[in-house]
């Protein structure tokens, strides 16, 4: 029987795009068929996104990203200025990068444990367990911790995730451990990072707490419809845009929604003129997660000009679609967003 | 070339549980294999979970079920005390079900639709599509507009999702125009309903609305740590509970954390003893949607006992399953637990 | 730890669809969306198959099905004139059908076995595994015997897959211990059964025994070129088909290519007619198992006027669509094909 | 609407796995999670594989994965001695592989085409589709009539499918118009192919046609009991065996049935010694295709140190598994096994 210093001894190492010049591979693909085809139209729709100098790029981030190796890959989008805005699940950015900013690692599970079969082996040792990722429970206990402080040193108000975010992106700057974190990066390119879903996530076990101990006294909250407000001043100030969706969930439709949101403010914005998406969701259950981006252009929330599906698992694709457009380097000749500036402006005016 | 009529002319109806008696073929399908077997013993968790005085039901709702006709099977389980609370996305409360109960419809799309060819003319024609299914986008901007007088009705502080729904409902037993709503029978049957991710759907574009025109002004906010915090206020003081969940997402991953928020706060709750969930998401990209309740055990979230996987679309398994547990009739002995009751008292004590 | 007699003690037992009802649920399910809405047309077309008194219904079975318990659902189809043709997999008729047949049987697993870290000790025990079906090795040997002394009691000559499934019924008529059978039903109705990779199974061990056994001598050879053109001289006897495909790979692909297969015999055939297809298999990676029933129009193999694909696991799916037609009850008119009679006199022509 | 001239403009480049060193990539996989380091894993398995002087290696082929762009790799892997025997679908053989030999295409289809609303006018141009490719009809009926009249050259009796292949091979070799072939270059190697369901394709067209043609005349039939026989020989003669499956089907069932198949004959033969498997198909159906390599040694097929399923559609899987192994070299350090001279010498024998 394994123990959890052997269960947790094999850390994840994170993919290092800028290091495979994948440019000609992905190249060749596009006079394959099927995913390799699809995988190389959506690189060099994303390139074109990032050679549009108008266009504003979102990336979306759902599923099990940060902790299987592609943390990486965010944070060099996000220093490379290839993204201009995240909206993601509260996993992606809480309990998985801004813990690993804490200096917490992920590890490699043996195999063995995919199935299942330990499980309750693993709850004694206080390892959580991802499909084939283990974490050490207790360390995450200790992001919790850090949320609900980061809670308690605020003024206390409804804050947009966006907001809250950014002050995990402050403390990190001040006590982190490990400078790659994407929640770091964010902070000092003044990317902003969106989790409509905030509480559901580690985030939530601190913010819980914190309320529980103001009682009735004033308390921090998180407005998720402050969050839709926000990324709607965006779409309004810049209404070019491109999205980048690797898996579906609440980042992908809060993100296309942002369009009728607009008209609904009486401002017409233009359907995101680009749109990629990663996923392995079948069309069939009729899910948002898994419904084609055709299917958003009948809600008017995305032309179907430049937009495509790629059918993969997002760590293969994923470095082979974001290393391609870092190779070809259209992103050189882009300027920063700096969407939080927008945002720090707007917020005094209607906020 | 159709028109907007013409594709708004077959209007999907909701399957009626109470009207057909599955019990003897689940039975039979508990002695098959595959997916039969699973469903089968799913059936029976379910039907346990109601015969045990004790538990708190909960039941979360993920992919576009109401659309796709389920809407009276969860209408039927909140009349008939079969779920205690429900763990949700906005789509299926807001868009759909809150949206049926104003008196609209969806209606089943041509079969050519499904190929997303003829996308660019239904956004013409203001018809949005969810797969096979289809809604006069027109009538959706109604449904946005009343969330949006709905919250410039009420003081403005802020809400959970709950609090918020719970207007809806009160809204519905006034103003609606059909009665057979998930929102209105959980009103009138004292069963909270959370969206933790309660701006990612219509309400998003009336709370957008009615932030706007506040400006500076004080307004109604969404909180979305509230939500999280009242639901573990039913965990404790209900600690026996089972879930009952169709797709995955947010409302899985919300519910099941519950537990873990629980021992934050200090209070020892034990894992939900029950689990049931319905998807066709594959285990193999690591997303919670997927993730095995075996998994979710090795964070100390689900018991492994009474805990069953079952591989199948909703709409083909829910009638059953849902079904089942309705005809076994457990529920007639069943106490219903009224839990808006616990949380007006909680809400009062620490809001 | 298990013995082979604690896994091997709880039977599988097959599904009665005479049993069961379920017209008035399939009913419902044309009003909804998704794959209910698809289950319920898939019905109603195998329901008009059986009252159009011209069509030949050619049933295809891939995937573990017999053994999942649908066993019995066929043999009904079979007794009850629905189906004048089966193309099937190897395993379903021989090491499934046919070894059920010699009164040996499937077993449930437990639970626990479905996720491989036993399999180690099942092959110990002589015990295989299907997911989570269980099959006594020692007796699939027995299986792989009866076939090879079938084989030795034949002339030495060419045969068709069907020839000597033909044979395997005779066999059962005098030597079998369970009449349930889809081998012995078909022998006694004349329904011709075609495994066109039939090596692929349990009968490919009994006829490399009985081949290598023979040495240098005449030897009862396997002739799959002979399948195809008894097939498509039934298409050309009776052209009006429809196709009942369960799953995809070999028997769909067998059974489509015939519409081809008699024009190259410069006989014109038309399409097949009617078609509907049960599979969980996905469209996105080429393969022909998840191509849609439109695609092979493309080839000229199906008609697009009463084609349905259904996105369920065959479990749940099949006794929902064979019984719906079996209570619909069209089959009562309709007269047996019997063409068997067809290929022994084409069989005496041209073989 | 578009002609047959247009449709057919745009031709699938075949990838080739020399140009792109994919190791660096594949290792810095090794450390992630999900299908990465299970794709890293397999990827290190094959080069095992290769590495180990005993061990023959047999690939399995189902799925479109010629027509998708993989020829090349396949032709490569011949050539450079990483494969010892292919087991594959007709598709990919004949209507693919063979077909290109011939000097025809395959070609990319329009994006509009995949959604399969343009299938009737595809049938009238004589154009067939699979998802996202396309073939001229026309053409393939010229492939047909090529396997007639090599069967028509063939002395009448009883062939394996690996006997015909071969002659398809010669045939290539003095006819061929594309030197790039699957088929041409298996033959120049002394590498046999067996096609378990060989009727289940072009050839299958041609077969029947030269049956017919012959009446009651002695013809060339193909053995497919035959094939698993010498299959059974090779693993006989040389014990210790990889397999790499792409897809799963009758190939994987054939190729893993081996091992019982000397076990019959009264040679005991090794499970397969390592074992790869790339496919996007469910384990939850209990189909041969998607389940586990562990499953497969319950039954004594396959040992479980080293195997590894890899999820991800082959196009993009394969140019990485194949390429790593062909860029670490291992292969440069290992003798051909020339298996025809195997079977050859044993056909002589027993046949």
């Amino acid at each position: 029987m394994f123990t959890k210093q052997q269960l947790l001894s094999h850390s994840i190492e994170h993919v290092d795009i800028t290091r495979h010049n994948v440019v000609p591979l992905v190249d060749a693909m596009s006079s394959m068929a099927l995913s390799a085809r699809d995988l190389a139209r959506a690189a060099d729709i994303y390139d074109r996104m990032l050679g549009d100098g108008e266009c504003g790029v979102i990336l979306c981030l759902a599923g099990s990203l940060v902790s299987a190796g592609l943390k990486q890959v965010f944070v060099e989008a996000v220093r490379s200025r290839m993204v201009d805005c995240i909206v993601s699940t509260g996993a992606n950015i809480v309990d998985q990068d801004f813990f690993e900013g804490l200096g917490y690692k992920h590890y490699l599970a043996p195999e063995r444990l995919k199935a299942g079969v330990d499980d309750d082996r693993l709850r004694e040792l206080h390892v959580d367990r991802i499909y084939d990722t283990l974490i050490d429970e207790d360390e995450l206990r200790e992001c919790d911790e850090v949320t609900r402080r980061i809670a308690d040193g605020l003024p206390p108000r409804p804050y947009s995730s966006r907001e809250f975010i950014r002050e995990m992106g402050s403390y990190l700057a001040e006590h982190g451990k490990n400078r790659e974190s994407i929640v770091l990066a964010a902070y000092e390119h003044d990317v902003p990072i969106f989790c409509p879903a905030f509480s559901d996530c580690s985030a939530g076990f601190g913010l819980v707490a914190h309320q529980h101990a103001r009682g009735d006294a004033d308390k921090v909250s998180i407005d998720s419809a402050k969050d839709f407000y926000e990324l709607t001043q965006l779409k309004i100030a810049n209404p070019t845009t491109g999205l980048l969706v690797i898996g579906g969930g609440v980042p992908k439709n809060f993100a296309q929604d942002v369009v009728v949101a607009a008209e609904i403010l009486g401002q017409h914005a233009p359907m995101h003129k680009y749109a990629v998406q990663i996923t392995v969701a079948d069309v069939r259950d009729g899910a948002l997660s898994g419904s084609t981006l055709k299917e958003a252009s009948s809600w008017g929330k995305v032309d179907t000009v430049w937009e495509q599906m790629v059918y993969a698992e997002a760590t293969l694709a994923v470095p082979l679609i974001v290393g391609y457009a870092y190779h070809k380097g259209a992103w050189k000749n882009r300027k920063p967003k700096r969407w939080i500036r927008v945002l720090e402006g707007t917020t005094q005016a209607v906020g």
